[in-house]
């Protein structure tokens, strides 16, 4: 019996590339309206919009499309066209229907570990959107639940805990945001591993914390079956 | 140990009021664009629109909106203004924190349920939407689970019932679409109580089933209680 029976893992940046679609689409999305505002300024209004919208809309492409058009119209005061609006909405569809890239190591590692430990993801976002992905992964197999939640707080946390009955000194996650995959889990008890992404998205950011028995960050998805070993000795 | 031992629930239009807010909304929309085209055009345009975009932005008010909004800008061919557009948005927005209106009879009829069966509710549409609607409700507490899905097909009804060890035959569901609510479970071979709405989005249509054992038709929630004494005598 390992001493962690069930690992989960977020999904968006840990199991496969997803905060670079949101950059370029953000990109193309700046180059529409390139010719009334400089880039610095339409990105810190986009993440204004989408910081006020997201009690209303809450994580996921189909949020960020509206809030997108919102910032088109505020920032052009009205006089966005029609069909830059169309343009926004045909980047959000591409986003929902792009191919599925998984970081490296993740096949690898997921079926491996797979063999030894009960896997979940955990993952918050449009829910058909996160269903979709998790389909096209081919990853779907290796995983024993598949948990959509609207915010990754210590009380969805716990509630998700309670709902498995898994013990918390048994749960060990995996993810690339501090605020939403690793904070929360160290507050209820529980240990995992902060693989960081190439980008953060402003809204994830948090400190590192600090002498934390059940924190550890790794540069990579490899190194996970090395270190569940050794935290298992 | 009642015959049925978990009553589940569809939430808009069973639980509480949804498809009003959709047609008032609707209604703002065609005034918006009441220059442009007739009412019935723009009716038509929009479910069409709604229906080719439903693989990509599933179910809920921010697939709505998105929809709303391409819909303003095919039929003006790209003229609607940026107000408008925002507009639209505003609309949406203030759909998701409308009020919660229970139907009537709801409140008790759940109440008196909860003390003999294990309550669920079953819905789709937007996570973080219909989790405030369940809070907001005041209905919660009655709920053993709250389970909101992408499509409610005879796939994720059998999911469902698998992962939540339920037998079919001791599962009772209650909804107002026949398409999402009823004939999934008949087909699995479980029993269910379809209660119309006042109004049905035409996504939802479908026959209603004849001669099914499993199926009873009931004119409000306040006859669930005694349908399902009768049924377990």
């Amino acid at each position: 019996m390992p001493t962690f029976d069930t690992v989960a893992f977020d999904a968006d940046d840990t199991l496969w590339h997803s905060e670079r679609y949101y950059a370029q689409t953000q990109a193309e999305f700046t180059k529409l309206l390139a010719h009334y505002r400089d880039e610095e300024y339409i990105h810190a209004h986009l993440y204004e919009v989408e910081s006020r919208n997201i009690q209303h809309f809450g994580y996921g492409v189909k949020g960020f499309a509206l809030s997108m058009i919102e910032t088109a119209v505020e920032l052009t005061e009205g006089r966005v066209s029609g069909n830059d609006v169309k343009a926004i909405i045909t980047l959000a569809r591409n986003m929902l229907s792009a191919d599925i890239e998984l970081l490296d190591g993740v096949s690898e590692t997921i079926a491996q570990l797979a063999e030894r430990h009960r896997l979940m993801v955990i993952t918050k976002g449009d829910l058909l959107d996160q269903e979709k992905k998790i389909q096209r992964s081919g990853l779907r197999k290796y995983f024993h639940r598949i948990e959509i939640v609207s915010e990754k707080t210590r009380e969805s946390y716990a509630r998700l805990l309670a709902e498995h009955s898994i013990a918390t000194q048994k749960f060990f996650m995996v993810g690339n945001s501090l605020r939403s995959d690793i904070l929360p889990i160290l507050e209820l008890g529980g240990s995992a591993a902060y693989i960081p992404y190439e980008i953060t998205w402003q809204h994830e950011t948090a400190e590192t914390p600090g002498g934390d028995a059940g924190f550890h960050q790794l540069e990579h998805i490899g190194q996970l079956p090395a270190l569940l070993d050794q935290l298992e000795k």
